[in-house]
């Protein structure tokens, strides 16, 4: 991997492309600074160039002189990933695509949007729900772009009933490494032409190919959702009634898990109050449907048999009011536990949904044992957990080595459960290692042969995933 | 491309595998003449061994001893394939998975049925039902096997409200073409950690690795389904309703289009009278959820707007048997058809479902206009069509002659109307040139490499898809 200098006549070149528009590119010393990390931060690195494109074209060009000069580029998007996936690691060109921003067409006969990757996920859902349409994807972060959570194939809270980003993307326009731009599926519905080159862009983390263009399923919008907020005495009661909720047969749409130290972050970093923090933990379920009488089954069904489990209570909410209040709150846990310390890593694993319990059981023996602070929250419908591990006053080298020795324990747990490495944050940089030891030597192998099929000069976002 | 003579030393290897056990190996003459052509038979070509597996580990040895002696390997299950992908056009060994054919395990904790890949669609839906649980796809062909399904990415009936066979499948074991063999997925809901290798396996025609176990999602099992059964004048009125019926947002399970002269086929072919043929053409539809009152709003919504768009009337069946009668014509059209004529060839392309009208029209027209039959039937809700040219009484020149020039104007027309090349029935060996007419050559090129980077001797299932 020996790639080009990135000198003054590349970034002459890139701003010709983009018609001279200096208030769009940047060149060394004029880049800012959020350009070298992502919202975890942990790995930097600043990139030689950044160029906020508005176009496929211009992303095209950009590929295409990049390639033939041997120049690496990194896409990014708004930044919010947590694994170093958008820092540009060899340096060279980073390709901002949130100004990429514009939703191009609803076409309500095929229940598709198409759209731009820098489309914020909120203003998909405040579009579509105007429409009484509904795209199901629901990470907790909003301010992340359709672009990026493609790439990370995202899944969120509504993945106990709806599935992941992959199960709504119909269709992408993407950008190859040499600059050429393909069309993969389309608003079709079923596709079984070759091997499906869209389902590896998804979760690939912009490293076969740059989307500019993505067509999303959508669904028409529920007409009526209850939340249950659920006290339990301690979170092991609250997350073992969840194999419970599931053999049931009365699926909700959310299953999340929380504890009230979570809780009262958010209330602190909101600056609003919480519906209920007498309980040390909480689950707290989505129903969603088309009647009153269609949800209330289902709910009553599941609210029987958590206070069978020993829920404490059952809180329905069923305003958008008091709806809003409770999931704004769980929308901000990450910033809220983060601004409870000076510096914390992620762990991001999923297991197999009755296995949760044991998981986190086994972090809360972790914390006391190794003596640091571990706070989780996430996806107890799902398996996906969202563990973070807290630096506190640690120095440098005590949190290095705690760190680097607690995440190796966590994987293995979660190896031994038959988890996976990443649920929905993706691999990036920060996680390569732990990829390498859960996969097979053949699986890691083909993948850097897919790599290198799509990328033989290795300059979209080197040094990521698999390599 | 030079491949291994098949030795009878060879024959005893595969036999010393199977611990000697004579039933399950096949060499040279005694090979059944099945073994040649799948279920459409355009394309034959005999192998050498056949062999009946019924583990994971006779597969990998097979596989393994294969990939050392350069031997091409065929994986094959019922051979309901219409594409040719399970002819094994280089000879060799066909490892016939129809054997390893045991539901392993239910978990209801969840939600998913691990399998064997030689399980049959009809046995899968009749266990999971028996406890109340739900496998969505729902092809038409029922004694096609779960592997070949997966290998296809089938689609089926129902993919109008629940998506296709990639979106039920969490986990796959494979052997990989050297007999390694990898678990890809699992029991996880969420799943972010590097390529998606088991979306890659999913839809490649056993030209990648052959799938020896299967981890399906299941649902609960709706309570209630209503069949809709709407005679309109013409075909042209019954498809151009379906994007009024999507737009609706009242989604169907399924929604089919039929003509009066398949429904008359079915019937001869089952023995069996349909309730009603007294139109030219049909839209059938399904609906289902947990009660009759959620149903009946959506249907009857759906029935006021068939009836506003110069529907002739509804019939409904809410009983099983009647619902039984009516899909049961429904799933024996392709042999129904079959047995109408000498030979015939098929075309599943999908389209945009609004465009679905366009090419129906579009055949209509070319049916007149060459002079030969073209029969089509399919899912008008999911865009995909299946359309059958009859050969009748056409001699073998002037047959092949007018088949090309047919099928390449179809083809065509796809994709001017933004649609695929195959909607569920895979490319194997029949349509391979469609398919690289229809992709950008860089999409070839990057197939080819991945076929690479998975089989670097090409031994598995040459020849097909994209090579």
């Amino acid at each position: 991997m020996s790639y080009k200098e990135v000198e003054l006549k590349d970034y002459e070149y890139v701003l010709s492309v983009i018609e001279n528009d200096k208030e769009r590119v940047f060149f060394k010393d004029d880049v800012n600074e959020d350009y070298s990390h992502d919202e975890l931060g942990g790995i930097k690195k600043m990139p030689d160039i950044v160029v906020q494109v508005l176009s496929t074209e211009e992303v095209s060009k950009i590929m295409k002189y990049a390639y033939e000069n041997n120049i690496p580029v990194t896409p990014r998007g708004s930044g919010t990933g947590l694994v170093g996936a958008a820092v540009p690691l060899e340096g060279g060109i980073v390709i901002d695509l949130s100004k990429m921003n514009k939703i191009l067409e609803l076409d309500e006969e095929n229940l598709t949007l198409t759209l731009e990757p820098g489309v914020l996920l909120m203003e998909i859902s405040k579009y579509v729900e105007e429409h009484e349409l509904f795209y199901p994807p629901d990470p907790g972060e909003k301010s992340a772009t359709i672009g990026g959570n493609i790439n990370t194939n995202a899944g969120g809270m509504r993945a106990v009933k709806y599935g992941v980003t992959r199960d709504y993307i119909r269709g992408l326009e993407v950008v190859l490494p040499n600059g050429e731009v393909v069309n993969l599926g389309g608003k079709v519905v079923k596709n079984s032409s070759g091997y499906s080159l869209k389902d590896l862009i998804i979760g690939s983390e912009g490293t076969l190919g740059i989307v500019t263009k993505a067509i999303l399923r959508l669904l028409p919008l529920p007409k009526k959702a209850v939340s249950l907020l659920i006290p339990f005495n301690t979170l092991e009661d609250a997350i073992e009634t969840v194999p419970k909720i599931i053999k049931s047969k009365s699926i909700p749409t959310a299953i999340e898990f929380m504890q009230r130290e979570a809780i009262l972050a958010a209330e602190e970093f909101l600056g609003k109050s919480f519906p209920d923090k007498s309980s040390d933990a909480y689950l707290l379920l989505t129903f969603d449907g088309n009647s009153t009488e269609e949800i209330e089954k289902n709910y009553e069904n599941v609210a029987n048999i958590c206070l069978e489990a020993g829920a404490l209570d059952v809180l329905i909410s069923d305003t958008e009011e008091r709806q809003e209040s409770i999931w704004s709150a769980r929308g901000c846990f990450l910033e809220a536990i983060k601004a409870l310390t000076t510096e914390m890593d992620e762990v991001d694993v999923v297991v197999p949904r009755n296995l949760i319990g044991k998981f986190v059981t086994f972090t809360h023996e972790l914390e006391k044992e190794k003596n640091i602070r571990i706070k989780s929250f996430g996806h107890a419908g799902d398996g996906n957990l969202h563990i973070y591990i807290l630096r506190d006053d640690l120095d440098e080298e005590n949190w290095n080595k705690k760190l680097t020795e607690i995440m190796q324990i966590m994987y293995d747990k979660a190896k031994e459960l038959q988890g996976q490495v990443s649920g929905e944050h993706g691999i990036g940089f920060a996680k390569k290692g732990y990829l390498k030891q859960s996969l097979p030597n053949e699986c890691i192998g083909i993948m850097r042969g897919i790599k290198y099929s799509f990328d033989p000069k290795n300059i979209l976002n080197p040094g990521k995933v698999c390599e």
